[in-house]
């Protein structure tokens, strides 16, 4: 078993253990992931990025990852295949000739 | 190399070509994460899940794990670590005995 | 009237000509809040404040209001008089002199 | 002077009562008011907009649109002229004909 399925499997079971898969359907899950997207952001705000607290970053992150991986086991989709074909998707829209060194929306360049 | 490792690979690949390291501080990463969970939540906007549009989710929460990967390599956190302490912890705040079934945020069990 | 009420009547005839009460129930307005909170976001992603682009900053901050003020407009809030009262809740959250010159949240202060 | 000027003065001098001008860019006033929208949609999370909590929308909503009031005294737009020039805006990406009764983005109609 590789690492993304031994997580996936950790937060199944702590989801399963609680009764919680009932609340777990996909807006829902969006909707967590995005609060703690706003936690995360949290960290940095009023300061730069030396000042934000590295424990704070760490733990919000964490909750984010935890309801990223959450959605994808709902959809049964493979995290490692859809991020590599959108690495792939991207690649086509920042083309490196185009987009070296800028740091622009690909609609804008 | 496992998983993860091999998908910050191709991220940081990817990055680096475009030399896109400069403006990839931790601060922006967090708001870039925040913009694609916005996108991601617009999958879900004026319908219920099962409306939402499968490659939507599927690319908009590729783009979320990308930021999420590249902030935790940023901080050279490892992912499988932090997820796993972080559920522990939520662990501690969400007791099954309190928890199971209940849809509450820790502060109102 | 009014300016408040001038904008939501505004906003509510916008709506109501394109038959779109159906779809604005409270959650998905909120949605739609933060859907428009993103894309303001995005206005400074990679840059500091003074390379925002003033139209996009513009035009994203005014989606954000309208969906502020029609899910004002669902609860039958008075708009002025929440912030009214929130800003009264917030001045004993943030007293003075705890909290001059410093950007703390109050759980830290 | 009307209302919105009425509540921008009032968080100007709470603002200016603890010296946090200083903190207050653009920027940063964005990602406050995302931080504040994700707190808003988390009084929707697992459970339909019936069984929100009506004070912590309130409440939030009103943080949300504190930082917004924020933001545009900042750039010196003036909020009713921005949000009826958005309306406008977008009454030509919505043409009624068109998006009666419909939910989709304008690029899908």
């Amino acid at each position: 078993m590789n690492d993304i399925e031994e997580i996936i499997q950790a937060l199944v079971e702590f989801r399963d253990e609680r009764d919680w898969a009932q609340f777990h359907n996909p807006k829902d899950l969006a909707l967590a992931l995005n609060i703690e997207a706003g936690e995360l952001l949290e960290a940095f705000l009023w300061k730069p990025s030396e000042q934000a607290g590295i424990d704070k970053v760490k733990e919000e992150l964490a909750d984010v990852l935890a309801f990223a991986f959450l959605l994808a086991e709902k959809y049964d989709f493979n995290v490692k295949q859809i991020m590599l074909e959108k690495i792939e998707k991207n690649a086509l829209k920042y083309p490196v000739g185009k987009s070296k060194g800028v740091a622009k929306k690909y609609t804008d360049l």
